[in-house]
């Protein structure tokens, strides 16, 4: 299976944590991790490549090229790499015709094998909205993007890619123009492109199952009469997401949920410190 | 590393959990698993061998004989099961100087590779004691045994034991004897035995490490001035102890760590599928 991340050096540890619980949940299949990023050191890039190995997965790493972005308009404190999960069809080898984009605040708990295997048929991108949970923002954010039309405002953070059929109706050109034109009101700028220009191709899908808020384990309870309780979560639910302010890596005991993402982050520094551990058995050896 | 397990019908799933646990926060060295039981069938017995020789793991059941529990009283409703820890020295083979019993209620969250490497000098056992949140109990318990002088009330659920040195001290017609005089006083039965006659035989070790009560977190947390948080937890705690009547593999979300419990039983089930689908796949080569 193809899986896409895109990197920033804030999110790196964050980003181990994500592909720890990817290899510990999902075996079913071999995993090719393509890695879009601009400004990454050579030795976080061997490490990240090591990590993957190790897990019986390849890193496919691309540097974002500066031309692809030449003619990009900036907008606000966002940097190019805004436009990296919008253009992945351009910048992944052309014979990959699907992957599917995680973001790196995600906790993968169980299998996505069949969920990668969904038919998108046409569809651009499958994605969930976070709408039965976020009603009141969710016409904030359809009035302001002028798209009453849409199923909902779909979250970017887990987005199954048609790449095949994106290649033939997606053109930067057109990302480009809605930036400019839409300066001033983009808020969370790939989200707002993402549901303005595609909202209508976008398969819609599960948000307790695919897109899980964990800040809202209340609201998908009562909304649920009491169905989705943590078993039902801990059996259905296939991608953690947790979005908002508060992240688990922080101290602080935010929701129910971080305490396994605290488990599978201490999963990772075990794992590094028992990797430098042998390096340097290595290096004693070769020393010898 | 060796590790001790006994085996009770109704505990069989909770193994799993607890070996799955175990397999995945600690691969430091090769691991045989010792499992001492009665009756169990055949079936169960070789799904549970594949299951660790998935995980690179070597079962080594050992069948309990009748004749060396001839001469053991029956307390109340216990079984001879009640006498498999402590007599585990003579169950064991002869070339197996240390061994780790681990209930069946335990989840494994950190490698125990330097606690199992603990020099017991002569000591018979090393076990924690909830001591400090549960003093009253522990009175009792004190008073109820005539041994005022132990350190504590040992749980039982932890118990790295010294066999080389149990072999030359421990004489099972001491324990039977005991028994015979005890029997309307026990409560725990292996418990109760271990804390009256080898409880100044047992090297003391930190329960908020090596037995932790997940009821206790409150206690613990207050009683450490809100150092051992869930962060101190998940970072420092390597057996979290499903202690009490309420069992996570229940339907009730009981205390803050049943989630990760659950989480376990979740991918012991995946695996348990997938072993199926493979089974299935091979018993359609062979009709093929």
């Amino acid at each position: 299976m193809n899986i896409l991340v895109t990197i920033d050096k804030n999110y790196l540890q964050p980003l181990y944590v994500m592909l720890q619980s990817l290899f510990i949940n999902d075996d079913s299949e071999t995993m090719t991790i393509y890695l879009i990023y601009d400004h990454l050191e050579e030795r976080d890039l061997r490490e990240l490549r090591q990590f993957c190995t190790n897990h019986h997965a390849t890193l496919f790493p691309i540097q974002a090229e500066a031309h692809l972005f030449a003619e990009a308009p900036v907008v606000k404190h966002y940097t190019q790499a805004m436009y990296y999960r919008l253009l992945a069809y351009k910048m992944l080898p052309k014979d990959v015709d699907k992957v599917l984009y995680l973001d790196p605040d995600i906790l993968v708990i169980n299998s996505f094998y069949e969920f990668y295997h969904t038919n998108l048929s046409t569809y651009l991108f499958a994605a969930a909205s976070h709408t039965k949970i976020t009603k009141l923002t969710d016409q904030v954010n359809k009035l302001r993007l002028n798209s009453y039309d849409t199923k909902g405002y779909f979250n970017s953070g887990v987005l199954l890619m048609n790449l095949k059929q994106q290649r033939q109706e997606i053109n930067e050109q057109d990302i480009f123009t809605y930036v400019r034109k839409h300066k001033l009101e983009l808020i969370l700028p790939d989200q707002d492109i993402l549901n303005s220009l595609y909202g209508k191709r976008v398969l819609s899908i599960d948000d307790t199952i695919y897109n899980y808020d964990t800040r809202s384990y209340q609201t998908y309870y009562l909304l649920s009469n009491g169905e989705k309780d943590i078993d039902w979560v801990m059996t259905h639910t296939i991608f953690l997401h947790f979005c908002g302010k508060n992240k688990p890596w922080n101290k602080s005991n935010h929701n129910r949920f971080s305490i396994l993402y605290k488990h599978y982050q201490q999963i990772v520094k075990r794992e590094k410190v028992l990797n430098k551990k042998l390096a340097s058995k290595k290096m004693r050896v070769i020393i010898l």
